[in-house]
């Protein structure tokens, strides 16, 4: 069969100009209109707007994870996830995950580094989610939640929630991601004993 | 200080009415009315509607691992990904990734088997994307891009792109759970001798 060569290189497309669709709370829809560099075609693409977000991987003083379950909308169910909420404009993603953690959870304290960033949905969405990997937590803080929050905060031993990405049990795909960055770190601390 | 109970409960709330914000080509943006089952509070949540999704990791005979190269509209940019796509209206997951590999890309044959599914954002978005593993794909067949597609194909030997889940290379949220997915699998055949 004669098959065409596998290594085309995609075009960039020139966006030319944008223009919202609907406003909502939480997002912003756009229809961004696009030109092929070189055929010269235009399109309208639809790209979901919306401030980066951030995850938490939050390691308990006695090695722990801090695990979430929320009633989510988009679901019309339950689901279990690390904490996480969105950026505020200008904030730093770390310091930003350190907030939503204690809002959230109560948890603080320890020490907070960003293992990575993510792009939730590059087909359609223009944002980013920030992992953020705070190590030594302790439940020591008020909650704070938003009005319609309500959450079922627990902790679990690693290798349990590590078990749970791959069995079905946490279906969110960004906390998929963020315990997947989290894997090769805790590969180092699970071989050393607790301080 | 007086911290409340970390074990509350979340609430699931009553789905009482759901309008159409905006319609796309790739999505519905919908408005869903929800009440409060103890409080009685309503409230209007976002809710993305779209169909769910296919992404398909696609071991070659050889064991290296189909990479396709794509511009996002989303991101403005290139996006190193697993192929994938849409699963059409009543269409079976895997019968969908193994089209949509074969569409993309050209590879085909060998055994589908669905390896497990998430939810690319249950916080606002209803769909699943189903993680389909194809092992010993060859390319054999015909390229059939839809129009905007320009698609760079490429294989990479499968710790090389594992390894890249975890230097940022690879971004995409929902490629990341799929070969977070197939992590275990491939813990089993790298023992293993080739046939």
């Amino acid at each position: 069969m004669n098959l065409p060569p596998a290594a085309t290189e995609p075009s960039r497309w020139t966006r030319l100009a944008e223009r919202v669709v609907a406003t909502t709370r939480v997002l912003e829809l756009r229809s961004v209109r696009c030109r092929h560099p070189q055929r010269g075609t235009e399109r309208d693409f639809v790209v979901v707007h919306t401030p980066d977000w951030v995850n938490v991987v939050a390691l308990t003083t006695d090695r722990q994870l801090v695990i979430v379950r929320q009633f989510r909308f988009g679901l019309d169910g339950f689901s279990l996830e690390v904490p996480g909420g969105v950026i505020e404009a200008g904030e730093d993603p770390v310091a930003a995950g350190v907030r939503e953690l204690a809002e959230e959870t109560g948890f603080a304290g320890g020490t907070a580094r960003l293992l990575g960033s993510v792009h939730p949905n590059p087909a359609i969405q223009d944002n980013r989610c920030h992992i953020v990997l705070v190590e030594g937590v302790a439940r020591t803080q008020a909650l704070a939640w938003d009005a319609d929050e309500e959450i079922a905060i627990s902790t679990a031993p690693v290798d349990d929630v590590l078990a749970w990405t791959r069995d079905g049990r946490i279906g969110h795909s960004l906390t998929l991601c963020a315990l997947l960055l989290f894997e090769p770190r805790w590969a180092e601390l699970r071989s050393r004993p607790a301080v």
